[in-house]
């Protein structure tokens, strides 16, 4: 659903009511980007350390950031789309559809940092074993994957806020 | 405010517009005893094994569960009065308050809850030293935790509903 031009004296093409950060904006544009990018890097990093399959919560993390990754760069792609061909993507299904797919993504990556991190803090605070472990590595993704959530959030609250509010 | 009486044929005293479950119904008073049950068996489960300080990801859940109770059953006291005198709890600034408490309660108690799933199937799973640990407990106790956030979130999303469609 397109609502650029319902007023007379708008130019054709312009996108109107679009919060900075909502799908369709460069903002939002932005906010996906960080999520893959961010995904991505714990992704890369948890995949470079040789023993993160002994461990179930990385190897959760790992499943997760490829789900996140995919998800945002999937949603980048449409942000692009819209942006080049200059519509809006206020359209309710799309965006009930966005709202579920980043509660549920969101959710999940937020549960692996937390996995992740409490086995961190277990391996280099409690037990004191990170000489044999790859700690930085662990905490390095632990926290990529937490950023990729808090860059996640506010699109999840924007778009609920949309659905919400029509 | 207090909205039950704004229609003429309307008796004194019926609440109305408010669905199951948002702040102010019998059905949200149930979520929230629930929440406050869950997050108190939790605790208590917790509490009951001697080791559990030497993990920081249970002491976290310990004190993300004592949160999550007080958080709980404070809104329950009001959900009660609320009930009692039967008045609506339809209030934008209290509605902003709860759904803001809401967020943050669930994101504490669900990242407790993953942390310690995550140090739970570390022990039982990956490293097979059920035997020297409680790990009934421990699975106890994190499912107790999960629980109180899945009754924790329908409310979190009827307030941030109700909250952006007025």
């Amino acid at each position: 659903m397109w609502r650029g031009g319902e007023g007379v004296a708008q130019p054709r093409g312009l996108r109107m009511k679009d919060p900075p950060g909502a799908p369709g904006t460069t903002a939002g544009l932005g906010l996906r980007l960080a999520q893959a990018f961010f995904a991505a890097a714990a992704l890369a990093v948890m995949a470079s350390t040789n023993d993160f399959p002994s461990v179930s919560a990385f190897s959760y993390l790992v499943a997760a950031a490829i789900l996140q990754c995919l998800w945002s760069l999937s949603l980048a792609f449409v942000d692009i789309y819209a942006i080049l061909v200059k519509r809006s993507l206020r359209n309710a299904q799309a965006v009930c559809i966005f709202t579920i797919g980043d509660g549920i993504t969101g959710t999940l990556t937020l549960g692996a940092a937390c996995a992740s991190a409490g086995i961190t803090v277990l391996i280099g605070n409690d037990l004191n074993i990170c000489a044999e472990n790859h700690c930085a590595s662990f905490e390095t993704a632990t926290a990529m994957a937490f950023i990729s959530w808090f860059a996640l959030a506010p699109s999840c609250i924007l778009n609920f806020w949309s659905m919400a509010s029509r």
